[in-house]
């Protein structure tokens, strides 16, 4: 119970390089590490092609291609609430308790903040989401996307036929019916 | 139980011409078809002006117009869930059984193949959205509209008030309150 | 538009012969009739065995054996709203327009009654209910169910192996996990 | 901003004297007192019988009755949302700040106390329920519910004809459609 | 019961200047005026910065500052539903009666024109909206916001460091993580 | 990807030694198991107190306390749908895949069974729910629940004060307000 635990957060369409190092850079100031999968309900539309599913067995395979200790980390996958004001007592209800956030995202650093936790803001964490939207674009457009993940993630990717689904996604959602 | 069943869907934001093509056209690959009218909750939008009901209504009396026998559909509107993976459940949950899905709509082509359907893909199946956009602005610009539509549908719309709920919607949603 | 048209709903759990009889003496009052199904999310559990689909069925075959035309009904599933007050509304936005509801229940009476709906209520739609129970019940208890239930709808709960869902359902709920 | 402001909450099913007595008691410790009023998304169960609405005006007048400063209080109907751990974040949501809770009911107190809040639990707060269904049993057998209500609060539930309401929702809920 | 009552409605992110005019002339017209404020489970987006409790404690101290008696209004935060064809009953269910709506909104004043309801759009309304959109951008700009508030709304916003709030979610949104 | 991957679930309200035995014995038979914490959104009733990150973690440090390897396990809280017909569908997008599920209760075997996944049930899985019954009894009566769980899980209980919420809940639900 009195181990030091941080929490970081992320949607993780798809896990990538950026998302490890954060993982690995913020378990050299904690003791344990609690891992939010957020938007844990979407899937299968251009911005969020994958499930929380096959999110949560992406990092946990990448975290052990890194040799990160499994004894270090939970992995949360989250639905959204549409409530801003009431998604930090969502984040506390779904996760083991934690005093310091890692983000480099201003909402979740000033709904954190409002509620009184310790927020770390490091630069490079506002990478987490930039590199998401670079590897989508990527597949899309067939460039060098594999080179973005670990290892493991493209193996996983490749075989949920990931490039084929997001090929599909491109062109309709479901309000387009 | 063994009838050949298959399953389309649209928003139906009119229902006009082209859905009643092409049910006309599935019928003579199935026994039955189960139509869905997607987004049953929304209505008064500028893209989403009918309410399920009116929908429905529009359908049926469509369909009887063009003598299609009515012992051979089942119409059913379906609330969104807001989770593209659960969505084919969601519909098996509210549709009698079916094995064949016909649509042009690359997501529900998607979603119904990853659950391992029988997907037909028909081009002029495209046309069944792009016509109900151009109803919309035809009806808000005063245009032709009628010709896009059966006759029976041209008269709910009418008798509703649908071009002035139309006209009425294209400044305004609750959003911008 | 200006056909007279009349309301009747039911969890139809399942379809069953006092459902038909219903539907029929109302169509002697009024031109067509909208037929709601309602709870139509539930499904597997004792109390609420069939899916919404699974019910459409049912009635749309009972309806066809008993030779009701089927240009007269419009079968609706509608899911529950949790605000009484707002149930009224739900139905209207799901159904073709209708003015008068035919019901033994004492609260759809009231909530239509308060939105200034006719209602009428014949002594026997009170059976309605009590024959789902009962039906049930034989299921469960391996009585003769077969007798209050159309033909038809026999054989479509024995084709999906119904007798054995609801005794496995007998046991427990996901709450009970 | 640096007022001391109280919280109270009930479902107020009706409001009576003991809700009156309890936020003038209140107001004697307290600048201002934000009162919730509790389920209002319920209305038309034998246990929930008034909308949310309905239950405003009722305290409104009441507290009008009783002479009480309309510039010390604030009433915030809120819905509930079935998630325990984040009530308190959804009542902090709906209404001006404040920090002390009064409370009767366990559970309120210990999801106010888990959040850091102080909470005094006056014996008589407890009563706050208890007449809540004394009246709605004595309105359904024909008892002396007046003489438990704030004279405008009895005005209002004739008005709507609240007794024939609850005579109406004892049979039946919408489960037992 | 028999007071005329007229209703308007708002986001009011944030209050300002416009919606006490709007209020003081409608109770020109009527004996009492309920005010909703919508959306209220929405905060901390730059469209939307204040949670409803926020909006409630401006509106009171804004409605105080300019003398207008507490007995003569009502405020109802209410939460959207997502289905425009339910919403006037939603309205409905968390009001005290009415029977005149003032609204400057094209939606609105369709949506409660459908239920039957007298509706008076007087052009100036319009300017509610105008002038939210306004404050945040000067808010956001460093320019001068304070005009178009109330004093003690101005006080509100300073006190819970609003322009900071929204200066920090001008940059992300959750769907961004 | 081609490793073999079964399911369990239970509410683990809390986890205890019926939990870790099932673990294990399932562990015997496939290469990772998928360990879903049901009712994830139920919390502060004398039914299901924990929060879900309360029992994440109880079954994490019990799971390392019994020294099940951490890579052959992912712990998946799950919030209801309360839709029993697209459970599984919600199941298997919040979770890696698998092909196996171990469970004693009737409907999680009904539910599975109808979307053609293999099925086993040992009798000892019924007990997973008969102890957390048990093990909430004997803490509201003072009983020696300790003898129950793993160590670990009595340190966490004890020190979020779980005897003592439970005491507290046992009085009182929100809907006694």
């Amino acid at each position: 119970m009195n181990k030091k635990r941080g929490f970081v957060i992320g949607r993780m369409q798809p896990v990538h390089n950026g998302h490890i190092e954060v993982i690995k850079k913020t378990l050299d100031e904690v003791d344990e590490i609690v891992i939010g999968i957020g938007s844990a309900q979407l899937s299968h539309t251009l911005k969020d092609p994958f499930t929380a599913g096959e999110r949560v067995m992406m990092l946990t395979k990448a975290l052990n291609e890194h040799n990160v200790d499994p004894n270090k980390y939970y992995i949360i996958p989250m639905e959204d609430l549409q409530m801003n004001a009431v998604w930090v007592a969502h984040v506390k209800m779904m996760t083991p308790p934690f005093k310091k956030v890692f983000s480099g995202n201003s909402l979740v650093q000033q709904l954190f903040e409002e509620e009184g936790f310790e927020v770390v803001r490091p630069p490079l964490f506002n990478r987490m989401e930039l590199s998401g939207t670079e590897i989508r674009k990527r597949i899309l457009t067939g460039g060098n996307w594999e080179e973005l993940v670990p290892n493991c993630v493209a193996t996983v990717i490749n075989g949920i036929k990931g490039p084929e689904r997001i090929k599909n996604l491109s062109k309709k959602e479901l309000s387009d019916l």
